[in-house]
């Protein structure tokens, strides 16, 4: 909060026409909330993947150059030619950021409902989380039990509605069991803990042994390494043992997508009976819902023809299954807000550490381990 | 039939596991229909991009070589090392081909409906057409009407199923039109006049002027030529005036469904008011039914994240709408048999012709206007 408790810092990401990225801190107003909103101090948000795509865009961070006083500091970088269609419809338009976080509710509307959250520690979802003070609609806010901190409820949306928006469809599609790549994410984690808990079977493809051994600990029962030498045949043992024809895909790029198609029909053909020379007629599926790979997807299609590759996203998918269902889902996450579901930080930074060009050069980089916390109310 | 009318000829196709492909004629005895079984007289039956599958499997025919007596001619050609994997299934299997045929029916199990079928021309299903004689059960016969001819209704099933099997997928997910590739084929002269008739929009995707033309000549309102250098534009074009969000791919390999995804994502967005970093809602669908071009499908992620791409095969689709649906769209097959579903051959060949290597070398090159009839029976 500023001197005179008026005002609050909020992140801004403007890409202008000219192929500039700007990252800055603006002071706003605090608020007044309407009858049915509450006004929220911020103080704790996550660093998303699905948070860089807005933050960063199509920058190239190698370029990035840090300007402005200590307490206002200006980050930009440039965006590659090539990267700027994909920008259109964002030019010169200043952005908040931040999908998801959580914090005290320290002015409510008149409402009933705004003034029974007076005090509370709620978590949040709806954009602009990467502010000082953030005013939205009751029902936005999701009240966490007592004795939660903000930071234990920062996370409660994205990564835990993603992890559950993964078994769920698998559920509804059919599957039995599921492939994950990126396997070692804080969302990899997650969705280990949710398939040991409910019983299904679950491959996790990482990237390095030293992914592999973050699993091991945490009792991931079958895990592939994508840079070993026996990979696709590792890949295989595992789709015959778990049965998995159903995977989440948060690379994207490259031969991946099409190695896991091609070894869930090798799995499938050990058991098929007669030849088709369409392939086996059960259906394989990866839904790519990342791109930490921007290369392009490449498919052999050495797979037969009961196949599927498309995009992933959770609110399409909490769209799809409704308000009921999706309640429940978040009820599970606040229930097991400090196991299944607890999230874990490498670093806490307030925003204008955010902007410093060390911290801006870790979390640009997406890598598995290194997981950033903003808190916009850090002294 | 043989001079003792007691045997027939049939095709077949054998892939050894040194990686020799050999195709040639058996003699079998003409079979002694049970029951509810007639046998037919085969007549008519097409070299669809289907039956090459079996019929020549992943071997490279610029390698073939005749052998073999005028009358019973042996074609042997070499599998690459690359594509033995795929042939695991059928290795040192002799199999019969030929997908669909017409022919007459010749001889009738003691049952009332195979004896109904005495005389009369029906079309097949079922593979193994690539015979003198065929024997079949009732409900797999498709009685013709009078005045039909075997090579009228030798095309009664693949083509004119799968085609109004796209207008129909295209109904059943949604979508208001429909984008064919490799469009002036036998199905996707079909498929035009089908979208004619039934006020669909259709973008046909060509790859030669010369193919632009044969559609043009038949009343094709949406043609884009993917050799021209306008093409994306012109594809983004034709999709903004048809609004079609639905593809079916016969080219599987290479860029082109991955152009299609990016030109659709454009031609919605033309009309979009808001900025989406995840690009539209609007689901985004190609089907790849063929593989003309064998290389990888490159998909460059360049069209958010409501899109998909998958196999689409016929006999799962029926299986999927089901026996009374499935006769609903044969029937309309019949009605419109010399009008929508007349197929146009280039050739005429018997058995043994279809063995010489000058034909070989044409129909294996699945080229866009040569489309080859195999009558057994031919004198």
């Amino acid at each position: 909060m500023s001197a005179d408790g008026k005002t609050g810092l909020q992140l801004r990401s403007l890409i202008k026409k000219n192929g500039e990225l700007e990252i800055s801190l603006v002071s706003l107003p605090i608020p007044e909330p309407a009858a049915d909103e509450v006004v929220v101090r911020v103080e704790a948000s996550p660093i998303n993947p699905s948070d860089l795509g807005l933050l960063i865009g199509a920058a190239d961070m190698t370029t990035a150059k840090l300007s402005g006083a200590k307490e206002s500091p200006v980050i930009t970088a440039r965006v590659p030619e090539a990267g700027m269609k994909a920008m259109a419809g964002r030019l010169d338009e200043s952005m908040a950021v931040g999908n998801e976080g959580a914090g005290v509710v320290i002015k409510s509307g008149s409402s009933d409902a705004a003034k029974a959250l007076m005090g509370k520690t709620v978590a949040m979802i709806g954009g602009a989380m990467y502010s000082q003070y953030r005013c939205l609609k009751v029902n936005e806010c999701l009240p966490l039990p007592a004795g939660t901190t903000p930071a234990e409820g920062a996370s409660c949306f994205v990564n835990p509605l993603t992890a559950l928006g993964m078994t769920e469809t698998m559920r509804r599609e059919g599957h039995k069991a599921l492939v994950h790549t990126a396997a070692a994410s804080n969302l990899g984690q997650m969705l280990n803990k949710i398939c040991l808990k409910d019983g299904i079977g679950l491959v996790n493809i990482v990237r390095s042994p030293q992914q592999a051994d973050i699993l091991r600990k945490i009792g991931a029962k079958h895990i592939v390494d994508s840079t070993a030498p026996a990979f696709m045949d590792d890949l295989t043992n595992a789709l015959v043992e778990t049965g998995a024809t159903l995977a989440f895909d948060a690379i994207g790029g490259g031969k991946l997508a099409g190695q896991i198609l091609t070894c869930m029909e090798v799995a499938i053909n050990k058991t098929a009976k007669v030849y088709s020379r369409y392939g086996s007629s059960v259906h394989k599926q990866v839904y790519i819902y990342g791109g930490l790979d921007l290369r392009p997807t490449e498919l052999n299609r050495a797979f037969g023809m009961a196949w599927g590759v498309g995009g992933w996203l959770l609110f399409p998918f909490l769209q799809k299954i409704g308000p009921v269902e999706g309640a429940r889902l978040r009820q599970r996450v606040v229930d097991e807000l400090k196991t299944t579901f607890a999230s874990h930080y490498t670093q806490v930074v307030s925003l204008q550490e955010a902007l410093q060009l060390s911290h801006v050069a870790v979390y640009a980089k997406r890598a598995t381990g290194e997981k950033y916390l903003i808190n916009p109310n850090k002294g």
